[in-house]
């Protein structure tokens, strides 16, 4: 008999039929051991309701993989298989990890530029919102979306969902020993047209907007734990998802601080992958320089600190949130087009990652920040801008904060010395500007207009210190590039 | 003999004829007591050149004042006199003084709401710029001016001017132990145009600019205090007269902190009148807690911290620069309209005052900021819009942090609680908001446009919680006033 072909990164699943009587949440275990050559790999498995189980593994190398099941239950104990692990597809560059220098990159070393956006609460919204929140997204510029497992009770966000995490019982409430399986595969189809638009799933495990009405923020320790292994048996093989702990994790109320370390260390247990773990703040940061952070995920309008948190943290920086293109009330939730362009800029060329939002009031409150929908805003095509411009530049790049003096440590340098500049002048409105370029070789300039999105190139080329006019209006960059 | 009249905060000089051989100004010393009733004030003279003496003396008491010299020549001694000081005019209310709730007022109490300009060097200039400055200030809505004694080597200011200080001597050094009353009588014939003009001259004893070009940066701590008492000897009775100590002070690399205090005693002690006292940062503050300093005189853009400058010196905090408006390649020097009349907003919604300034790029290097002429930028209209508004408000206005919950603290919100409110929204743009008004009372609420200068009233009156229809663009304001 062939062994069955899965493609590298991609989902090999083993489907089994076994018990369905009494609670097989909680009464079956099931696991598998995933070996290839010398590695194994412990992976759980999970009950899927109406009496099948399934183990999902990602394979990531090439060739023959075997395995065998462990279970207390007799009738999925001991089963074995082998698959052959083929190579990925021209566009499948399996998982994004963190590397060394606080850059993002895809499992085979491709470039990924992280251009978040956040619909918090899109899977919790209709059929049609949801579809209609992939054709946005795949004409949009972000390639991460920050959402939630657990449904949101917030400003804008009253309604009920479809479905839960777990099983509603008659009188209302939930029963934390089962889980819905009809949520599940939704969430999962989901995460599955998320990887397929290349798009990361930051998947947020807990968040604190609930208060009390399902009870999801305030579940006892040991339903937090028996929540957090599920979701890892079931979802982690998603070549596409990141774990983010919580969004505003200081703002719920009922958890410790150990709470969030314990969270940590079962998914560094339980995850077979290591995907990418983070934590995102409201007022209090956690310490994102622990060693199981993979990434610092911040709230902070501190664009310009991004040169301190990448040498405080040495691991990739994402602003997830810096406040939100809109019209809402809130102040983080209500800057201008303008702002949020410069706050991409500011931070890319600090050499963080920054996270789009947006809250225009709406007349269904369908506002695209946690339900989905459509984009109104601005930002998005000059997001789209400075995405073309990352991506063409070379690689890698880092922030460069010799090339002037202290006195004009507000501009935002990203580059590789000598070779390639990016400069942004951000609010600032200069009429002309020396740069000290370097004295050999010849570079040329361009003069980039972030908000209105066009590329100018000045006459002839430089070296050395040079005299520069500008326009003399804001939100403008430079394009450096070393010719001969 | 009828005694001479003088009007009480004017100006009372006592001119006397004395040797012109030798350093009078080294050799001569020459001092007068001033009584009043029970109160008796030390006054120092000063050589005016040409073998006169004068006494320059500002009366701050209606009534009869009589005086004695005293000198170690016998031409200048025990000199006696009399004089009638007569009640001020209707527009002069006295010297600007700080008063205990962190504002300042005039002397006789009268409201002075501070909003400063900057023209560094703008009497070290021809006749005729300095009389075009004069009159641009004429029209401007700035009430203060921040000038140098000294001149100015720096970037766009490279002009010698016409006369120093200090005599230069034919060797071209300056004799530190002669003044130039040709330089002293135009500073002073300029300080009396300021106050007609209703303008306090916030004069720069000491700063950088100067880089040894002349060297008044890096004089031996004998001539700087010889220079400072002189300076208070000639100019303290102006009754506009503030003393800056410097102007980036932490840029003087030749000063010592112990300088800076040992200046302030100076002041403290030869000033009858007790001039308000600051000094200025660059990089480092300068600890304004410190019981000789008046008032803060801040460089930063953390204009949102000016609560809590405020509770920190428990006197009024000035933001001497917060960047200008303008189009140079320095950062400081290049913001546009929109952000310098938002830092003017912001800084005075939180109680505290700001000053301006302007650098626009000109082809003879003719920058507002140093030179003076005429202003060229938008802010200036914006800024007499908001002085309009503040001067109309009721007093005395304080920064209001609990009108709304913490997650609103961006909104900044002056006024007096349950009376008047202005709330600013600077560079957010809601919507809508809700208002927590007072329950008891009626309201009425203005919608300000800030950037241009309009003032619609909303229909009808408010009081409780009520929610706004708002502009949804930046640089919104209301006035909300209590009607009944």
């Amino acid at each position: 008999m062939l062994s069955p072909l899965t493609e590298c990164w991609n989902i090999y699943e083993i489907e089994l039929a076994g018990p369905r009587e009494g609670n097989p949440f909680v009464e079956v275990e099931l696991s598998a051991e995933f070996r290839y050559r010398n590695r194994c790999l412990l992976v759980d498995g999970f009950y899927d309701g109406d009496g099948i189980y399934r183990i999902r593994f990602m394979p990531d190398s090439e060739g023959e993989w075997t395995y065998s099941t462990r279970s207390n239950h007799p009738s999925l104990d001991g089963k074995t298989g082998q698959f052959t692990c083929t190579s990925a597809a021209l566009d499948n560059h399996g998982p994004v990890v963190a590397a060394d220098n606080c850059q993002f990159a895809y499992a085979d070393g491709t470039r990924y530029t992280c251009f978040g956006t956040t619909c918090y609460a899109w899977n919790h919204q209709s059929e049609e919102l949801q579809e209609q929140t992939l054709r946005t997204l795949a004409a949009s510029p972000f390639n991460k979306l920050r959402m939630c497992v657990f449904p949101k009770n917030y400003s804008y966000n009253k309604n009920e969902p479809d479905c839960y995490p777990f099983v509603k019982q008659a009188d209302g409430a939930f029963d934390l020993r089962r889980f819905d399986p009809v949520f599940w595969q939704n969430l999962e189809r989901r995460m599955g047209q998320l990887r397929d638009l290349k798009i990361e799933a930051d998947l947020i495990l807990f968040h604190p907007y609930d208060e009390g009405r399902w009870g999801f923020d305030r579940m006892d320790a040991a339903s937090d734990d028996f929540y957090l292994r599920y979701v890892v048996a079931r979802l982690a093989a998603y070549r596409n998802v990141w774990w983010s702990l919580a969004n505003e994790y200081d703002f719920m109320e009922k958890k410790q601080a150990s709470d969030w370390d314990r969270f940590f260390h079962i998914l560094q247990e339980r995850d077979p992958y290591q995907r990418l773990r983070s934590i995102h703040n409201g007022a209090r940061w956690y310490d994102h320089s622990k060693p199981w952070v993979t990434h610092a995920s911040l709230q902070t309008t501190d664009l310009a600190g991004g040169i301190r948190f990448r040498e405080q943290y040495r691991k990739p920086v994402v602003y997830d949130e810096c406040c939100y293109e809109g019209n809402i009330e809130f102040l983080w939730g209500n800057i201008t087009p303008e702002l949020m362009t410069q706050n991409f800029w500011e931070g890319f060329l600090r050499g963080c990652y920054v996270g789009h939002g947006e809250t225009y009031l709406h007349p269904e409150d369908i506002l695209w920040w946690s339900k989905g929908g459509i984009l109104h805003g601005s930002s998005p095509g000059c997001i789209a801008f400075l995405r073309s411009i990352i991506e063409e530049a070379p690689a890698p790049l880092a922030p460069i904060t010799d090339l002037f003096g202290w006195e004009h440590r507000g501009i935002s340098v990203l580059g590789i010395p000598g070779q390639f500049y990016l400069l942004y002048f951000g609010m600032h409105q200069p009429g002309r500007k020396d740069i000290p370029l370097p004295s050999e070789g010849q570079f040329t300039i361009e003069v980039i207009d972030t908000w209105n999105q066009t590329i100018t190139p000045l006459p002839g080329t430089y070296h050395g210190r040079c005299r520069v006019e500008l326009p003399g209006k804001p939100h403008i960059a430079l394009r450096i590039k070393h010719v001969s």
